[in-house]
């Protein structure tokens, strides 16, 4: 089996209101150090065994055409075996 | 400044209506070959400059005490220069 590992972020420069309140839930906590918080999605993607190189193509793709709002939102994976 | 880079996901067992949701939209548009699709969080901390295993502490509490559900999710994080 093949998994990719797709984790999208918030484009910098867009509103991060999870971020904020995670970071105010961290200092309350006694967490100060922390400077900055960014919350996004992390999402795993399994196939049968295939040709990797097409795959990622089609990850890609689905990234851009589903899993991501490419206004708003910036995307990374990496592939492998799973 | 220092980043740590969180991966949550649902434990196996959990069910996952996210996944499953993601998975029916991506055999619509025609993507058979996903067998699953996991949904979790992708968390960033930045931190200032600091001592990194000092910190790989931290922010183990952090995920057990606020970041996450232990009850029903798994984390794991990696830490890096930002």
């Amino acid at each position: 089996m093949v998994v990719a590992k797709v984790y999208i972020t918030l484009k910098k420069g867009i509103l991060d209101p999870q971020g904020k309140a995670v970071k105010g839930a961290l200092h309350s906590m006694g967490y100060e150090g922390v400077k900055d918080v960014r919350v996004g999605k992390y999402i795993e993607l399994t196939f049968e065994d295939g040709d990797l190189s097409l795959l990622e193509q089609k990850v890609d793709e689905m990234c851009k055409k589903i899993l991501t709002n490419p206004i708003i939102e910036d995307y990374t994976f990496e592939i492998g075996e799973g």
